[in-house]
């Protein structure tokens, strides 16, 4: 079988993995006791919040622990709900359902919301944002590179904007750290999420990173850890992963930029060559990603080809896989409906070769002539 | 150093880690994606929840995988808000702050709460339920034993109250399940919090087992995963050993029963000639549970010594162990301050041995003693 989904999910880095055993094996303790067990439990939560936050050049006390990007972005849309009265909430049509969803469960509160639109290259219209709005938001999130297109928004006019309309700005930057610099300090937004196992790290762990100075009311509440924002025990052993894979992710964003990127390329040029579309290819994408379809040929039907000749691939975001919806965001570009339908995401890892890639597009080429040939004989 | 703390957090067991590792060394897939990865993934989650739902006496179905307890907790309470319109919440005084929190929070946003009175022992009053509430409340949560007393409710009683009064019921069996039998069917209650990382499991993993006729909406929105009811790409490996945990709840229900309980009694014995309290002493507690006090000595100045000659104690809930503040359980079980100021917990774990307690109360007795003596110099 070759992974080729790793923007669902990534497979923990054996360094990671041995971080973490002496956590699983010994007594882990519970950072909040106030005893030897505690207070080591505590040390190695504090050095593992350095790593992260070295990772995205923010400082460890703006590094707010959380179980999933979802559960973050649910935090920092929650907590800016209950911190700021009446918050007008924007965000682009392209985000993940973790965005979208909370804002829309708010608009059900009485809060107000304003869908940005993409164009057809999945960029956020500036002019939208620039002359379209009847409000001005409290607080605006666009996400740094998108799931299953890999577009890259401009995030710095993006910023822009929002300060200067002094607006609360927050990314989401699960699927660009490790594959293309993420800095805090740089992007000068005021919150940021990122997640642990798309990087690389165990599942259920993820931090968002947030200024100080926004008055975010804690989402989850209870015991008061880390520092009243987010409660319940922490994940000791998912902490200690998440650090160590978040020291590996500067490094992996070279290895994408030299080594990945041109097997994306080799691959797409193939994909010209059979016809494809791939989406968002006229602006910049992330290193690992393509998104694409052929005309007339079902998504989940190829995908379930590819899958039986040992090729994991996505239909789309993995949290919609198993709806029949064609993909939101390729709809928000404007993405005739039929085409989108067929679409299919290949997400390189670090660690995949071009002998893996070549192997996938002579597989990809017949599965492609078959499926093809099958529907002409239904028709 | 003998752990003491079990209450807190236990130590992974190694059956428990062993059934986690393939998920750590393979590709471990996202159970949401459409492939094979994602099929053996979601196929392993689906038996991890046979194995939880078991282990409570629920249906599989009744059972949502969150991170925490304090996770389940807060989508409980959460869920009923938004479920049920103009909802009112009532809690018992002796709920973990992760039940009152959340509540509290509801009350700024216009809903009402009810605190319901506990007596000398710790047991929720059935005559201030009975007569003294001025509404009938939407939903009703009751831990099911205290983390801090180890007291165990009567929850038949107070059930059988709520369902008179056709209020939800919830409640948090976080220490209970794995010390003593916890049935949902027979414990008739809506809505049950299970944690992890207390039943020799690992940390960032949990569950609320819920009633499907009652309307949760979700709390963690996106992407819709848990059935909808809590969205974030699931924590494969955690799950698996939180099932395997599970497996092994009822046998250490026995080993608490047959070989601590006479380890709590002994030490009991101990304390009392010393001229301890037991807190709860008088009504049925946890097998490994005992929370007490010297008159006139400090509990964390005592838990320091103690944490010096290798024993890990705790001097009340690990969430508040760095606050000053006395146990609001205590307090509202009408303690003295003074003397709450005092409570240590010793929480037992299924693997302590007689020697061990023994030990324990030779550096008890000669700690006390020390310490009363520097307080007597320096009075
Ligand atoms: C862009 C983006 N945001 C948020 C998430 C959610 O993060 P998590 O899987 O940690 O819940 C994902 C992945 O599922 C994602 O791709
Ligand atoms: C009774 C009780 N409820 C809830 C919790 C919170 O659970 P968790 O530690 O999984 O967040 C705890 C422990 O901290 C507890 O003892």
């Amino acid at each position: 079988m070759i992974y080729l989904d790793n923007n669902a999910t990534t497979a923990i880095h054996p360094e990671v993995l041995k971080e973490m055993m002496p956590f699983f094996t010994e007594q882990h303790g519970n950072p909040t006791s106030n005893h030897r067990f505690g207070r080591r439990a505590h040390t190695a939560i504090e050095e593992a919040r350095e790593k992260v936050a070295y990772a995205v050049n923010a400082h460890p006390s703006q590094i707010v622990f959380t179980a999933s990007g979802t559960e973050s972005n649910n935090t920092i849309i929650n907590g800016i709900a209950e911190g700021y009265s009446d918050s007008i909430f924007a965000y682009s049509a392209i985000e993940h359902p973790c965005i979208s969803k909370p804002i829309e469960a708010l608009k059900k509160r009485g809060f107000s919301s304003i869908e940005v639109s993409v164009d057809q290259n999945g960029l956020v219209n500036m002019e939208s944002l620039n002359d379209g709005l009847s409000d001005k938001p409290t607080f605006i999130s666009v996400m740094m590179a998108n799931n299953e297109t890999g577009v890259i928004q401009n995030m710095s006019e993006i910023v822009h904007w929002a300060k200067k309309n002094k607006a609360i700005v927050h990314t989401d930057a699960v699927q660009a750290l490790g594959k293309i610099n993420v800095d805090f300090e740089a992007l000068n937004v005021d919150a940021l999420t990122i997640s642990s196992h798309k990087i690389y790290g165990p599942q259920g762990v993820a931090a968002l990173v947030v200024n100080n100075k926004i008055d975010v009311v804690p989402f989850i509440k209870g015991g008061g850890q880390e520092k009243g924002l987010r409660s319940g025990t922490e994940n000791l052993a998912g902490i200690i992963g998440f650090g160590k894979a978040c020291e590996r992710a500067a490094g992996n964003a070279v290895i994408f930029r030299e080594k990945i990127k041109p097997l994306q390329a080799h691959l797409e040029k193939h994909l010209a060559s059979m016809g494809a579309v791939v989406f968002g290819d006229q602006t910049e994408r992330l290193p690992n990603t393509s998104f694409f379809a052929f005309p007339r040929l079902d998504g989940v039907t190829l995908l379930t080809a590819l899958d039986k000749k040992g090729f994991a691939i996505a239909s789309g975001s993995a949290c919609s896989s198993n709806s029949n919806e064609p993909s939101h965001v390729l709809l928000a570009m404007g993405i005739d409906k039929d085409l989108a339908q067929g679409a299919i995401r290949v997400s390189m890892g670090v660690d995949v070769t071009m002998e893996q890639i070549k192997e996938f597009i002579v597989v990809l080429k017949s599965e492609v002539a078959r499926l093809k040939q099958l529907a002409a004989m239904a028709a």
